[in-house]
This record gives structure tokens, sequence and C-alpha cells, in this order.
């Protein structure tokens, strides 16, 4: 690639005013192929075929991935084609799942793979499901990802879509080439508070949004009882090796959608970080564990708190933070400001310009707790409403749940997912992002435009009904 | 000076690894005369010789100086030497304040100064005071507490301590080569809550501190109504034209002394800052004013909310959040997080690891409310329990009496002041420091050091009994 396109690209997607940082290195190959190759095409607003009976697939079924399958298989005109873990009991403990939420006549000949690590390969190969579902380690996200498009199938990843900026071209690059949905799974923005948030800004009830924060502060420590097996056994090397922001979706995702980004009316511009000192882990491994304990020989790097702060493109900011390490009680801020009043969360509070109707006077006082009903009355988003209502005592209410029933129902329809490919990598990219700052003393980081400058053609989700 | 100079200055000041962006200018005189005159002495623990009866001086009598006079006033062994202001009117006021807590026998000789922009020298020549609280407009606090130290008056200067990085160094110069008290009056410190946090810190509650939070968000719109005469009539200037963090120390004070930041143990390093789009004044003027009012002719180009982070010599964070602008209730944030547990404010709440004894099992449940009665019991400062006490009704128990009444204390007494002139600097500089950054896209910006290196041999703040 010449200078001049380099610097051409570069301008296209709103970096210009983004300036490097004098210690940082871009390769080329951080942002990705320059220009779209001809056969592919852009993904912002993509439905693809009415898929009437959907066969899915599901890699990786601990402890997120049995939900999903549970949920599908509950749902009409679903097949679960294939269940792959490297764990066995896992695959048979999911099979009963099934059977808890279906009869015999459905989901009969569901293909069973597990032991050998490559295993996913040889269902793809053999099942050619329609979807799958993954929820694997972080590290085999994009790689099953891509290679599931590449077999025909849409795919939904777990959070983060991928651990590194050039896994996210190539999950995009995929997508494009293929025509084939990658959608991340970000349940939190299926729940109750974040929809109604969602639905209240929509409605201009805050009016113009120019701010929000968002926050994954989760005490996660035990999981590093996990040595062998389970989430904390890959985790824990993540965040001892890595200093950045590193499970932003679950904030973020939500704030995002919110305001737009990355779907015509804004997108994300650059972000700056910085990290605490690395401390809470290195304490509970001396705690816990005897000194030639392998949690005992980590070199925790990663520090305890992270605080981001992300420039949109209008010139909008989020702040955005991760903390699974302190003894605090969990908070995602989920936070929107806009020029006429705030919605905020944990615990949930709302303060509008001249008071909410009939309960504050003013926005100097929160409406929150027993009051808030009068807000889920009237601004309780549609979906939600449908859904709960419909799905009362089966756990299809919840965020999970409305997740997966949307999932079907977009691709049974032929309708577009409520989230793209780009957001699953705009989302995610902030963890890798947050790393640079952090690592250069807090330069601001560009976001690669993963749309290509395509953001301002895309349509804003749709509040639907 | 030399490059060579110049470049040991920064390292000495542990600014070596804070690089500075590459659109950024730093004049020589942002960062002071680099060698302290021989004559001068460093002031991080410095004592005055006592002042049994304190003969005080007070120049801006309006929103906030007439508090300190009659706070002052009512305690023994002072005198109000002298009130000065431009409006006649506000000075009258005092002088019956004055009447209202110390009987005719007390304060017999208030010499009064008002009309002339200049009549504050005129007073310094003339009553020559111990001690002179300013409580003027910004662009003043400078002048006047420079001036008030050169002619031998120690000086107590309202928020912030000054406007410029070069006003504040030469306030440190001016206090080092005078040899008197500047001390910012920062009353917040002397909240009951920040008190409080301070006292468990200290003991160790919540282990070693690694995270702060704080902000001023305080809806103060309002204040554009004053257009001749008024806090309102030069700030909404302010906040026209600048772009940053302009209000940092209410919340930042206390978090900086909980950290003992420039005080032995660490000290302020470097920041990042953003703002966001600047939409509420306008709105408001256009909302509540004629189209060629003179509030419709401002170009509003201060962001409605600022976020800062601070990153410290250690590593730790501070995140300070300023807006003056949006619909939404109060809040100073008042965070401090440690390796142990969490307090926070607005509302106020504890989180400990292994739960507060008697009220939570765990740190994943706030200790909040009526609950909070046991820690106050358990831990409230010294300080607070001997003067709210002995002031019951008085006024003197909150934090401007105590303030004030600390002032007084520690002047008669000859100790040192809780706040010393570096500290009322560096919580200050965070304004022209994050505008700094926000104008140039977020670069981290290295604070100044204005203990020359010396912060290392401050002591911490004692726990005053």
């Amino acid at each position: 690639m010449s200078k001049l396109n380099r610097r051409g690209f570069l301008r296209k997607a709103g970096m210009a005013t983004a300036v490097l940082g004098s210690t940082s290195v871009y390769p080329e190959f951080l942002y990705g192929q320059v220009e779209r190759p001809p056969q592919s095409k852009y993904m912002g607003g993509f439905s693809a075929p009415k898929l009437e009976n959907l066969r899915a697939a599901f890699i990786g079924v601990g402890a997120r991935g049995g939900y999903h399958l549970k949920f599908l298989a509950a749902l009409p005109n679903t097949q679960v084609a294939a269940i792959c873990d490297v764990y066995e009991d896992l695959v048979k403990e999911k099979v009963g799942w099934v059977r808890e939420v279906a009869d015999e006549s459905r989901h009969k000949n569901i293909k069973l793979y597990h032991g050998d690590e490559n295993q996913w390969r040889t269902m793809l190969k053999e099942v050619r499901p329609d979807v799958v579902f993954i929820a694997t380690n972080w590290a085999n996200h994009a790689p099953m990802a891509i290679e599931s498009m590449k077999m025909g199938a849409h795919v939904m990843v777990e959070v983060p879509i991928a651990v590194t900026l050039q896994e996210m071209w190539d999950i995009v690059d995929t997508a494009e080439a293929t025509q084939k949905h990658c959608m991340m799974l970000e349940n939190v923005n299926y729940s109750r508070d974040e929809l109604m948030f969602l639905n209240m800004c929509r409605q201009g009830v805050i009016g113009e949004l120019l701010h929000g924060e968002a926050a994954y502060i989760h005490e996660l420590r035990w999981q590093m009882e996990e040595q062998e097996r389970g989430t904390g056994s890959w985790r824990t090397h993540h965040y001892a090796r890595r200093n950045g922001n590193l499970y932003p979706t679950h904030g973020l995702g939500p704030v995002a959608q919110y305001m737009n980004l990355g779907r015509g009316e804004d997108s994300f511009g650059s972000l700056v970080s910085f990290s605490t000192p690395s401390e809470g882990r290195k304490d509970y491994a001396e705690k816990n564990y005897t000194t030639d304990h392998q949690r005992n020989q980590l070199d925790f790097k990663g520090g305890d708190l992270n605080t981001t702060i992300i420039k949109t493109q209008l010139g909008k900011t989020i702040m955005v933070q991760w903390d699974e390490t302190s003894p605090r009680p969990y908070s995602r801020l989920n936070l929107i400001q806009g020029a006429k009043g705030t919605l905020a969360g944990f615990p949930t509070r709302v303060a509008l310009e001249g008071g909410v109707e009939g309960l504050t006077k003013d926005h100097h006082t929160w409406v929150q707790g027993e009051q808030l009903e009068a807000l889920y009355a009237k601004y309780d988003h549609p979906l939600y409403r449908r859904l709960n209502r419909a799905a009362q005592g089966s756990g299809h209410g919840g965020m999970d749940g409305i997740m997966v029933y949307r999932i079907v129902e977009c691709l049974q329809k032929g309708l577009p997912l409520d989230q793209n490919v780009y957001e699953g990598c705009f989302w995610s990219a902030v963890s890798p992002l947050s790393e640079r700052s952090v690592a250069s003393g807090g330069y601001p980081q560009p976001f690669p435009d993963f749309t290509r400058g395509h953001w301002k053609d895309t349509e804003p989700l749709q509040i639907v009904l």
C-alpha cells in the first residue's frame, strides 16, 4: 500500500485528528485490507435468506453455551443438529437439557462431538449447520467463527468477538466475503433496563445524548480456583499477562446502541486508558495457595481496575471501567446523559429536566426504587413486553432468553440481526486498544473503522415490536 | 536555562515517562524557575510563629467570603481587622454579620474598603493583617495572594488557588520566598464523610489504595442570570471560552489526601482528558433570553461534561468529572477503592472484604442508609467529633465552620495547616492541564512538580485530634 493510500484511508476513516503516540508501532496488518475486495459486500444492514427450519450447532457448552442451546431447543422450528465440546460429560449433560425443554419428537438426530481439540472442524464438515453458537475460550472465537462462515453457517459468538484487532478484521472480511451473519452474543443489550433506556433515548426523553458510562465491575477472583478446566483456567492467564480493559462489552454494548455508534449518526473515534497497579490477584494467590502453587508462579501484570474514555466521531464521551478483582459490589454503571436528562444503573435511577411527571419536580432528585414502576409502565421496550409476557416462568423473559428468541426469529424471518458484525468488533476493540494506550502512558489510540466509512449509511437499530 | 538542566529537571520531577504531545508547546514559563532561589525554603511541613491574637482581613465578601468572616469573628482571640469589596452594600452587610456573632467589646476597629478596584492594595498597606481571606473572582486569586504574602500576611484563597500554571508557580515561589502560608480553602476536605473516609484510609480499613473518583456535578446554569454582578457574571465567561475540567478541587482535594498525594507516599503524574460537546448553556440561553441578549452572543466552547483520568507517580488512578450544566442530581462521587474495600459517596456507601462487622457478610453488598450509623460511631474523624460536638447549633460543626476553626487554631498555635501550598496548586492544576489535553485530542499532560522533588520528604497529613 502506498503512503498516499494509507493516508487517504486514515482520513476517510475519520482518524485524521487522532495522533499516533511516538512509542507506537502501527503495522499495516492491524488495520486490515484497506480496500474491500470487489466480490465482498458491506454487512451493516444485512439480512440473510429465511431459514424457516433452523439447524443449529453448538461449540463449547460449558458456562454459557448450554443456556443458548436450551433456549434455542425450546423454540418452534429449530433443530439442535450438533453439540461439540472437548469434554464428553458436558456434551452428554446438554443432550439432557434438550430433553428437558422439547419432547422426543424433536431434535432427534443430535450429532455429538467431543475429545479431540479439532472435533469442531469435523462437525462443521459433517453437519453443515445453518447457524453455529460459539462459547469457547476467547482465543478460539475468531478461528471458529471464521471457519464456520467459510463452511456456510451464520455464527453467534460469545463476548468478546475476538482478542486482537487482526482477528476482528479477519472476521469482518470473512463475513463480507461469505455474506454470513457474525453476531457477538451481547446479552446485556436485551436486559430490561437497557431495553427501556434504549426506548427512552429513541423517544428523545433525555434530548441529545452527550455522555455514557459503562463498566464490568464484577469480583471474580474465585475463578482462579479453576485451574485445569473452566473459565478461570484460561482467563486467569489473560488477566495476569495483559494490562487494559479486558472485558468491556457488557457495559459498552448497550451504551453504544443508545448512541447509535457505528449506525448512521456517529461512530467510535479514539480512546485513552489508564490501569491501576496490579494488587488483588497476587494477594489472593498468596492468601489461598501454597508458595509453590501454580497461581503463585504467575507474574500479575494486569491492573486491578482499568478506566478508559472513548471519544466518538462527534466528540461525545463514554467512560468504560473494568475490574474483576477488587472487593466491591457488582456494577455495569449503565449511564446515559443527554442535554435534557440522565438515565443510570446500579441502582437504576432517572432524572429529567422539569422532573418526571407525578414523581419529581425537577432534575435535582433521582427517581428510583418503587417509583420506577411508573417509568416501566410507560417506557418498557416493546420487545421486553412481548417476550417477557409470552414467556412467564420459562426463563425466556430474561436477557439470555430474549436474545436467543430474537436471533431465531430474525434468522427464520430473514430479518437483520439486532447487532451487526461491526458492532461486535468495535465493542471488543476496546481491549487491544486500551492495552496499547496503557502501555504508552495514556496516549490516545484511534479505533479502526471496521465499516470502511460505511457506518454513515447504516440504519440505527429499530425499536422492534 | 540550558537544555541539559531542563532535562535534568524533568527527570528529577518524575516526568521522564510522561511524553509531550506532538502538537504541544511547552514554554519554559509554564514550569517556573527550575532551581529554588537559595534564600527560599520548601513549605511542605511549614509552621509559622504563633499568632495568639489573629488579625484577619477579608477581600471579597460576596457568596463565600462573608461566611469565612462570620465563622472567624465568632472565635476567641481573633480580630476582624478589615473588610474589602468593590460593593459597599456587601461590606456594610458583613459588618452586621460580625455583630451577630460577637459582642460590642470585640472587633472594634474594622476598617472598611470598597469602591475602587484597587482598594485591596491600600488595605494591605494600611492594615498589615496577619492573615488575608480571598474570595474574589478567579482571575484575582493569584495577584491578591501574591501581594498579600509580600505584604507580610498568610493567605487563605478560595478554590481554585489560581487559573494558570504560571500563576501557580508564582504563588509557590512567593510562599517559599516570604515564608508565608498560602492555603487553598478546600472546605470539602472538612466534610463529615470525607473526614471519616480519611480516617478509615489511614487506619488501613480498605488496604492499599488503588483508585479514586472525584467530581463536581452541580447544575448551576441559573448563575447565567447574574450578568452584572455575582459569580455568574464572570464564571459564565470561563465556561463559555474554556474547554476542560474547570472546577476540580471539591472532589479531588479529599481523594488526594486519602492517597497522600504530594505527601511522602506518592504524587501527581499526568492526566488525560476528554470533554463532551457544548450543548446545555447554549440551549439555556436560547430558551431563557431574547435573541439579542448578551447570553445569546456567547460562543459556548466548553463541553458540558469533562472526564479526566489522573495517573499518580505510583500508577494509581483518579477519575475526575466536572459538569455544572447538565440536568442531573448533584454529586462529588467521592470514591476511594483499595485492595480490601471501597468507600463511596452520593449516596454514602461502604463495602469491605469479609463484610462490615454485624452488617454485611461479604463485599458484594454496600452498607448504606441507616446502617452507616455503626460506621460513623466507629470511624468518625476525631476532628469532626470534637468540633461538631463543641459547636452544636452554631453552624461551626459543618465543613466551613470546621475549616475556619482549624485555620485559626493552627495559626494561633503555630502548627502546620492541613493543606499546604503545593496541594492547592496540584489540585487546581487539573484545570489548565485538562484544557491542554482536551485541545490536543486527549494527549497525556504531565503535572508540574510544584514541590521540586520534595514531596517525598513531606509528612502525610496527620489525623488531628
